[in-house]
Formats: C-alpha cells, structure tokens, sequence
C-alpha cells in the first residue's frame, strides 16, 4: 500500500500540461519505483481552457487558488504561474498554510527566495527548485547534495535556450540578430515579446539562484552585471569566428580572494572550449569543485517536457521525505546565509575582444594604440579590415583582441577611444572567456 | 551542535587517500552548509603507510578490518579495498553489523549488487555508490532521484577514463595502440596492468550498475556483450576519420520494444555526435528520458579527488538520512526489482564500417559485395584504398559502410568473406553509433 501524495497545481500553461501529462502517464511507473502514488488533486488556472487541453476533469479544475490552500487534503503546491506579484502571494499562502511548494519560478527566487525560503522555514515546509534553473537537467539536485564535499570555484552557464538558439543561428548560418530572433520565434524557441530572456534577465535569474547555492550566500540580484544579446552584430560575431571563437551568452559565477563574481553577458568563447559545442536551445552549465574538478550537466533548458520531468522529481522528494529534511538540515538558502562580498565589475580581469569603425587616415592606429598602451591594456592582435562602407566613405574596421587587462581600464580606454572624432561609433566591445583552470593552485 | 558522524574507512589507496584528505580540509565547510559533522574513526590498510601518507594519526589506522566492524561508535563504513572477494566479505560483514557502507566497487555490484543489496535490506542499511561509476560525476542520483518522471530509454557511456584517452592520442595523433597505451601510463592514466580497463571490463561494469538502476531491472552481467579497445589499428581509426567518425569506447544500455540491449564496443560516432568532443580522460554519459529528453553528464571518470568527492556526498546523504529512505523506499535495485528480457546481440540493428585487405584482382569487389548483398546488408560506401602493402604484394584494402542491417546478418557475412581465399586477414568491423533519437514517437 503506498502513499498517496495530492497535488494543488497553480497555472496550467505550457509547463503545467507537462505536469498533467506526466502524472496520467508515469503514476504508476512512479508509484512502482517510489512506493509514492501522485495524485492530481486541484487544478487552477485563470482559464478553465487549459487545464481542459490535457483533459482534467471538471471537478478538479477552478479559478481560485483558495481552493488549493484551503483543502486540507492536499500534500503539496505546485507553483507555475510565473513572474513576481501573485506567484509570490500563492508561494506564501501555500506555506502559510503548511504545504510544501514546487516552483520553476527563477525571477520569484532571485528576487525574493530570501522571504520565502524564510516563510517556508517558519511553517515547517519546504520549497523545491529544481525547475526553476536548466529546465530538465538535474543541477539543484547536485549543487545541493553530489557536490557537497566541495568547494564551488566557478560556475559558467549557457541558461537560456532562446538566446542560445539565436546565437547559433547567427554563427552558423551568418543570419543578423533580428533574423535570428524571427526564426526562433517561429520555431517556437522565442516568445512573442523575448525581451527577458535577450536582454539577459532570465539568465540572471538562473545565476542568482545558482550562485547562491553553490556559494552558499544571500545573492543580491542587484548586484550582478547582466548584458543581453540584443546588441550583437553579425559583424562582430563573423570577426570573432575568423579569430577561431564562437559567441555564447553566459551567466558567470566565480569565487576569488576578493570575494564573488556574478555576470551575464555575450562572451567569446574558443570553438575547444567546454561550452562551445552546445548548440540551440540546449543549456549547458560548467561547475567547477575544489576535489571534483570539472563537471557539465547538459540538456533541455526549457520547454514543457522537460522542465515538467523536474517538477515532478521535486514532487516525489518531498513526498518521499528527502527534500524536507536537505531544505531543513542544510544551511544553504539565502534565509540562513549571509551576504557575500561583490567583486565589482571594473576590477574584473578578462581578454577583450574590441571593434571600432575609424576614419582610415595615416596616424589612426597609433592613436588608438596609443591610448590602450597608456592604461597597461597589452595587445594580442590588431587587424585592421576594410570596413562594409570603406569604398564609399574611407573608414575601416579594426578589431583589437587585448591580452588579459582590467575591466575599469579597459572601459576607460573605449570611453577615451570613442569621443575621438576618428572614431565613427561606439566601440563594440565583447568579453573573451578562457576555460576556467580546473585546479587552481 | 552538531551531529558527529563516524567513519570506518577500509582501503586507503588512491581514493582512500583522497577521502582522507577532504574530511581533513572540508569537514569544517561540511558541517557548516549540512549540520554534519564528518569524523575519521578507524583507517584500515593491509599497508599502515598508506595512512601515514595523509598523516592519519597513528592511533585511528588499523590493519584489521575488524576493528571497524566491531567498533559500535562507527556509522558508516567506506569500502575501497577494490576486487570481488575480500571486498565483498567486508562489506557483508559490515551490513551484518549494522553499518551502512559507501563503496566506489563497480565490479563487486555488477557481480554480487542483488546480494549486497538484499543483506543492506535485511540488516535496514543502505549501500551508496555514486563514485562507483562517472567518478566524482553525480549520475547515481539523477538516476535515482531527479530523473524520476521518466522512462529511461538509452544510455551511451564514456565510462573509462584510460580508454578514452588512448583513443584520444591514437585519433588526434595518429598513434599506434601500444603507443598511445604506454602514453597513458607514462601520464598516470593508465595502470601497469590496463587489462581490465582496455578490454572493456571496466566500461561493463559500470554499464551493468547504471542500466539496473535506470530500467529498475536485476541485470545479470553475464548478459553483457563486451569488447575493448585493445583489438583495435590505427589503420582503423585513420579511415574512420576520413569519413567523418572518431572511435570512442561505448557502454550503451537501449530499452526496445523486444527488451534490454546491454553492450560495450568501441563506436565510431560522427564529428558532431554529443559524445564526440568528450576526449582525454574525461567521461561523459548521455541519458534519454522519455520525458527530460537528452541530458548529459560530463566530468572526471577517475582520479582520487573527483571520486573521494562523490564517495564524501554519499556519507552525507546517509548521515543526513536521505540516503537509507531512498534505499528503503525505491523499489530500484537488483534486490527487489526482477531481471529484464534481453535483446540477443545478433538482433541488434546498426551500421557497419567493415575493413578488409583483399587480394587486387578483378571480380573481388564482385565477390564481396554479392555477399552482403545476399543477406539484404545494403552498402552505403564503399571505397577500395591503396594498402600499406600494396606495392609489394598487391593486395588492396577495402573500407566498407554498410546502412542499417542485423548484426547476426553481418557476422554472418564476415565470416563468409573471411574464408574467401582472395581475403588476407580477418575482416575488421567497427559498429557506427548513431545520435539516440531524443523523443521516440
């Protein structure tokens, strides 16, 4: 005779049919393996439709959550209505009411886990996430319990399917970003109004909470450095391919002697690095340990599938009892952590990949070079090629690759180089990302 | 305060050493982030200066294993003694005493799992094993946990570190075999005896471990086909590359609809196969779900701190309890799960790349096609090379690629074109492994 574990499903759109789905298909496989029966108990949606898509019955579908906080019966609260106002209100009537949550809402935890981690340790409940970052790819799971015995160094993480799918429309087929993006949105790997996930919120959503696991610290989400990919230019992604090095979108945490490092933003990355070869909508995320060394968990960062295969493995860990007692045992949630130190952007050392569009005139590259050497910037490679416009107006395009230099010089040096009246734009300017060492000594 | 959780490590070898090394330096950071305090009780070694080699102070080492099981202040008890027989006696001996046992012995589960696992039951122990396969890479728990929604449909494993990179040095710099194995060895990434290693045992091993967890089977290990790389010719790997395919070591595990197909061959897969890129010492194991899709788990297969790492996870699930519920309620071990139907090797269906060195005369082309002709083995390639030893002998070496065809068919042929008289040596085939469709309709 097994358990019987009854589920309040808030939201039943895209993600929440797969968790329909997989609870008509997989109970009894589940019940076999886990001695734990699923049992679909409310569904709630602000449109009935939904949930009658992948055919609920009547009886359990309403448009109250109310129904689901108020029935005693029900075990555990599944939380899929996403952004950060009612998501937030049903994820702290769900633990007031002493049940435990699910919840693949990454914008929720990023800018409130602290709360609500906090309402759950108060009402004996606890909250699972394994959702909410690399949709199906097991990762909290890991970070939480596998990769105990380390110390996290690192974390680099490619955590957006759609900016990923983007991006490698745009390296290997040489489309612009707006193609890319209308292609994508047609393939269904971009939404209608994509700005989140291209302007790299959603990437950092996922890095926060990531980083506050693997560091074990309150992250601030105010405090990482977050650029999108909707600036890029097939241009500069076309140069960056000649010098052997594909562009991805990386949501970076790193720890240093000077405290914590977290950032998002379009990153050259060389076509041997370890996150260059995850191509599409896939997600791929590097973890770096102090005795592990280095291991990537790759596969479907989003999508109703997978990310319901998450959902539901959080189901039966905190049927089985397991979530509960990592959630109360382990000091690892921003509620009981403390701050980390920020190491601010300006102080971070990188290579940098640089364009400028100038006036092709006799004494130009000695400015610009010029002006580099006088902030300790060293240079790796200077070309200098004919410019798009160069036939008809007589500028070029020079792109620089720096050797490793500071940050704030660096952003010093292209402020300096712009105001130049040889200069025809801003710089462009995209991070290089060498492979993090895998044993730092 | 903290509860203190004693440890009885028997073996302090590589990984013994390893695991000695992180309760020294992380027991504190454990204790913070899990409430666990981790404390060596007794270091059991047929040698004492292999303790001595950690600095274990002298009154913890032991050469008696009994004095572990004896002890009753000790909690768990860490096996790393290796091999099937005294290793088993210890572990037997360390259920019986109530101790639960944390062990990285692919060889002694893949043999002696169901015994093992039914004396843990019967005693109300659990056995870990996440460092028995993968190393430090957390592969047991995703399969026992965040992958709990889904069926499992295939596994494609890089599971042995020495393997993969012999076939490394021998792809990328065209080595020989023995070449590229003394390389290993030299570089400590082989041992002075590889046998168990290059013949594909090892690879098997773990292969039996994972399929029975991931299709909740009792799997027997002689149901297993295995070969290793220590047949293979450089010749091959060079005529694989010129098609496009890198030779990699493969466990593969395949639910069909006829059953379970457990096999280990060295593969050749495409360029842009998943596993492709995964080279040196590295593992890497692909997971199909029918729900999660393609996930990939990558990391150090090998090593005393990669897999102390995930042997030191394993004492702190069980400290924690997570690890004796899921041992007691997952009805997933060759204990309590009942054995599969197997696929007979002679059924599989695959693609071949087939090498034979041939007598140049008119009519042998004839004479070998016909023959995988008349057993409906279509060709997808078929190209005839100047041999190395053509010029002196006038022989011709053939490089034959099949489209999908039965292996019994094929085995069959080669053994017919073998016994042609115009036939030089034992024909070579190499099994083409293709991408595992993600979501089978």
């Amino acid at each position: 005779m097994s358990d019987v574990f009854r589920i309040g499903l808030i939201g039943c759109g895209t993600i929440g049919q797969g968790v329909v789905r997989i609870i008509q298909a997989e109970a009894g496989e589940i019940e076999r393996k886990t001695g734990v029966r699923l049992e679909l108990a409310r569904v709630v949606d602000k449109d009935p439709a939904q949930a009658a898509k992948v055919d609920v019955p009547a009886a359990l579908v309403s448009t109250n959550a109310a129904d689901v906080f108020n029935d005693k019966t029900i075990n555990v609260v599944i939380e899929l209505v996403g952004g950060t106002t009612i998501a937030k209100d049903f994820v702290l009537a769900a633990l007031s009411a002493g049940k435990s949550v699910v919840t693949a809402n990454k914008a929720l935890l990023a800018k409130h886990g602290k709360e609500i981690f906090a309402a759950a340790r108060r009402n004996s409940c606890c909250v699972a996430f394994e959702a909410s970052v690399g949709g199906g790819i097991p990762l909290i799971l890991p970070l939480r319990t596998g990769l105990i015995a380390n110390r996290i160094n690192a974390i680099y993480g490619i955590l957006n399917g759609t900016c990923n799918y983007i991006l490698s429309e745009m390296d290997q087929k040489g489309k612009s970003y707006a193609a890319a993006l209308s292609e994508a949105q047609a393939a269904g790997y971009a939404e209608l109004d994509p700005t989140l996930d291209v302007n790299g919120t959603d990437t950092a959503h996922k890095l926060a909470v990531v980083a506050s696991l693997a560091f074990c610290c309150d992250v601030d989400f105010g405090a990482l450095h977050i650029e999108g990919i909707d600036q890029l230019d097939a241009i500069d992604l076309a140069a960056g391919k000649e010098l052997g090095y594909v562009c991805k979108l990386l949501g970076i945490a790193q720890r240093t002697s000077d405290g914590i490092s977290l950032r998002v933003h379009p990153s050259f990355v060389s076509r041997k690095h370890p996150l260059a070869s995850t191509g599409g909508s896939f997600n791929a995320i590097s973890v770096y340990g102090n005795w592990v060394g280095h291991t990537l968990f790759f596969g479907r960062g989003a999508g109703s599938k997978p990310t319901a295969s998450a959902v539901v493995a959080d189901i039966v860990d905190i049927a089985i009892g397991n979530a509960g007692r990592t959630f109360t045992q382990c000091r690892m949630l921003g509620d009981v952590t403390a701050p980390p130190k920020y190491v601010p952007m300006e102080q971070l050392r990188s290579r940098y990949y640089i364009r400028l569009e100038v006036v092709d005139r006799p004494g130009v590259m000695a400015m610009v070079t010029k002006i580099f050497g006088d902030r300790q910037i060293s240079l790796k490679a200077v070309t200098q090629h004919e410019s798009a416009a160069a036939a008809s107006d007589g500028s070029a395009m020079v792109v620089v690759l720096t050797d490793v230099a500071q940050e704030g010089q660096v952003q010093a040096a292209l402020k300096e180089i712009g105001s130049l009246d040889i200069v025809r734009e801003a710089p462009v300017m995209i991070r290089v990302v060498e492979e993090h060492e895998e044993y730092p000594t």
